[in-house]
């Protein structure tokens, strides 16, 4: 039996977006947002949903660039202290005693203890009510050492990078492996003899 | 140590949008994306990334519509095969067994078989090269009742909800709680005096 629910908006799984910028006083802040996801392929970009009332809004257009860095478990407080503060009375990397890291292509501040931050110039948005949708060009990415594989490959599992399940409102790691992508679905291509 | 991968662009986690439409000529179709996101709270509203070459893509411009469905470990592998497949060459309904009910709110096929389906309203796009972001205002959501915990909220890992991890090319399980959020970051709150 399925049930309305009316329109809420909850997908699974929702990133856990941790968005460095610098304020009007050159402050390094950063926020924490679970609305977002891949915007595009090439040029890479991704989608960032912020509320005009936050404190990193005004950065981000006035830079025209945000960075975006995912927390393993180890920064998972750190990151939800990020998304619960606001930088107009805090300093947040002091706070915390994270390191911000003045971005190598963009105006914005990575953060060094995260393992893997994303350099974006802002190339478009969209205003959609409660939250403006910005769209960021990747123009770079980090990579700690602990997050490749033996082949160089990026493996999420092994630096525990955590996820947000906005329905039961708790972190989550990343989930078991059930089956490989554009493979598991072949078995339909012989079904219909193509 | 930090090692810089140039310009790809992923994020982890990516979720599993099986997207459905109905072509020119009426048939129901739909496709897989894993670039997209929640894209507003207030009205909720979804992001989707799709290629301009991809059937799919005038169907969503023609309907103004289209759904979003979550699949189960169950529909893992007709998933999959959404993705893999074009609707130009291939009844996908069909070859998998799976049933498209007509939308009640909009023109858009959702799979009765996903335990959580989405009904949009197509409200803006972005053209961002490789892909175009739609978004698409959420007008009802329909979950099934494996899906509700004793609360009546949503519960991802009670029907096995699959991400995309696009590093490693696999699906994945829910995976475990590690912290509660808007909660685990409070003890910086505490050492900041507030």
């Amino acid at each position: 039996m399925k049930k309305s629910l009316g329109t809420q908006g909850l997908l699974f799984p929702n990133p856990v977006l941790v968005v460095g910028t610098y304020d009007k006083h050159g402050e390094p802040n950063a926020i924490t947002l679970a609305w977002g996801g891949v915007a595009s392929s090439g040029p890479e970009a991704i989608s960032i949903a912020v509320r005009p009332s936050r404190y990193s809004f005004e950065a981000i257009l006035r830079a025209g660039a945000f960075t975006v860095n995912l927390p393993s478990i180890e920064q998972a407080a750190a990151a939800d202290f990020f998304g619960i503060s606001s930088g107009r009375q805090t300093r947040k990397f002091e706070v915390t005693g994270l390191t911000p890291v003045r971005g190598e292509f963009v105006d914005a501040p990575y953060i060094a203890e995260f393992p893997y931050n994303i350099e974006c110039r802002l190339v478009g948005s969209l205003d959609l009510g409660a939250h403006t949708l910005f769209v960021g060009e990747v123009k770079d990415v980090k990579a700690s050492e602990d997050l490749l594989d033996a082949h160089g490959a990026l493996d999420w599992e092994k630096a525990a990078i955590i996820t947000f399940d906005s329905a039961q409102r708790v972190y989550r790691a990343p989930g078991q492996e059930v089956g490989k992508a554009f493979s598991i679905g072949r078995r339909f291509i012989a079904a219909d003899g193509a």
